[in-house]
């Protein structure tokens, strides 16, 4: 992802709600990373802890407790912040100004997922305005994500659903402009558009799946030039058989508390007969249904599965096994499982 | 749930697997409960190392490293653990004939749910018969849960049901019996099955979910007596609204990371205007879609959802806030939490 992103000229702030991992975030400042994108201020505490600059928290922090951990970043200049409400912007501005700090801002524009973002231009300019005119905020830029197009399967449909939420962006950043507010950072896209949100509007890109990626994503034609998956999988749930009995299947030790379970079946990736797919038993048990009565598998025996959708999946763990081959070759902690 | 076992003379060996609270369970023994059931080595260890006797792992323990954990539990006394297998029951035996201890085994018996016991009376009997003979382990009595049966939401068909399952498991007791092998324990039954599961062949029962509930299990006739919830919810997820721009709903900070999505959606308990329904926005946000046009929440607003399903809720949290009215009283740790 760093490569295609020096490639066509966007900057890389991958998004760290995917791994929840100092390590990996490292890994990808290293790879060239201009910053790291986070959805909690517990994951931005553990990334500044960590030493890393430049976290973008890409939700609105609004829970005054949570405003003043947010303060705290700020002061030590690590940490920028969105908002699309005037009185969460006030609220940001004195609990800042009170510190003494200058917390660095995006406007969140609603580019048409109707979650989190002011919900017109006009609303959004006016919110920059009165950024510029209080104390302790400075507006660094405009975030606009439109993640409801991000799993659009057929790469050309997703194309130009894109293109309608970028034509948005850019009203919206030429409004500004106009305003003498013009945005040093357009900040958006994902893995799903990562190959759309570029020559255009958009100066830096929050993909975070890519890492890891999972069945969801396996199934996205990802780029215009390929329709097999660009990106791996490099994050699987290794289960146990612990039953044998039952005819045509076996029953495993990874259930409803080891998967995601909003997207699709996890995918077996080894370990099973040609054909067996993975299924749920309840809280604590998985079953593999064989695709014929000659399937079996015998107690103790181990598979491993591609994850339905890897952010919520990440977040059922404390560690990442590491893996070559065969060989276990290091344990890295998920440091921010459970950062709300 | 105590009084309603000393009342029909059933024994109560609650599970822990819902709420993964060494809190909790002393609670539960201090009510009545003579051990606490758990679905994982993990659990077990948290249980035991906190003093908690009679201690069952409800799924069979078959990878290695987890039968030597086992077996040091079982030198400390307190775990008892099931077997469907006749290789794992061998690999139990010899860990605990090594280690010069005695496991206490449950010989599990699948009475219709195809997830982990004995399929056959046959395979059971014999199973018991190879128990005895073997060093090391004891053969205390047998288990079988009807796990498919617990959410059928009419009484009485439940209880049809479930008669079903109980003669299946009378027959497997006689016929233990006759072969000397007459089991002390009969563990089984959860929440949906405590008001049917006595009287018969269950000298115990494994309830779990009643100590918390969820939107599931309030939707279930628990009683032949009432149709109201027996078990009132005391499990519930607060959220905070960070976003309200959009019309007809507003954007909160609870999304599939911090509920099971296995289930029915969230029920929204207190914080929303009437006929507000919850839904998921992605994995750090939920929304908040109002039931009319005038209905409207703000920024930082809070909200106290009923869980889908509890169990794997529970485990995305390290920590229960515990509340009387609007005073926080206590904080308990999920002990469990991710201890597979």
């Amino acid at each position: 992802m760093a490569a295609h992103c020096r490639r066509v000229g966007l900057a890389l702030r991958p998004h760290a709600k995917t791994h929840k991992s100092v390590r990996i975030a490292r890994l990808q400042l290293d790879a060239g990373a201009i910053g790291i994108c986070c959805a909690t201020i517990g994951e931005a505490e553990l990334l500044c802890s960590a030493g890393i600059s430049g976290v973008l928290v890409t939700s609105p922090v609004v829970q005054p407790a949570n405003i003043q951990r947010l303060v705290r970043l700020a002061e030590g200049g690590r940490v920028m912040a969105v908002v699309d409400d005037a009185g969460n912007l006030r609220a940001l501005s004195a609990a800042a100004a009170a510190a003494g700090a200058r917390l660095p801002l995006l406007v969140d524009f609603d580019i048409g997922l109707g979650r989190t973002g002011c919900a017109t231009l006009e609303s959004a300019v006016e919110l920059a305005r009165l950024a510029r005119a209080l104390p302790g905020v400075l507006t660094a830029g405009v975030q606009g994500y439109a993640g409801h197009l991000q799993h659009v399967e057929a790469f050309a449909a997703r194309r130009e659903l894109a293109a309608g939420q970028a034509a948005k962006m850019a009203e919206l950043v030429a409004a500004l402009g106009a305003e003498g507010l013009a945005p040093g950072i357009v900040s958006g896209g994902g893995t799903g558009t990562h190959d759309i949100d570029h020559g255009g509007v958009f100066t830096e890109l929050q993909a975070g799946s890519y890492t890891v990626m999972d069945v969801e994503y396996g199934e996205v034609e990802l780029t215009a030039a390929s329709t097999r998956p660009v990106f791996e999988a490099a994050l699987f749930v290794r289960t146990t058989v612990v039953s044998a009995n039952a005819k045509g299947m076996a029953t495993t030790d990874a259930g409803l508390k080891r998967f995601a379970t909003d997207g699709p079946r996890p995918r077996i990736a080894r370990g099973a007969p040609e054909g067996a797919v993975y299924g749920f038993s309840g809280d604590e048990h998985g079953c593999v249904v064989f695709s014929d009565a000659s399937g079996r598998l015998e107690v103790g025996a181990a598979l491993e599965c591609i994850v339905p959708h890897c952010d919520p999946t990440v977040n059922l763990y404390d560690h990442y096994h590491c893996v070559r081959g065969d060989e276990l070759v290091d344990i890295w902690p998920v440091d921010a499982r459970g950062a709300y």
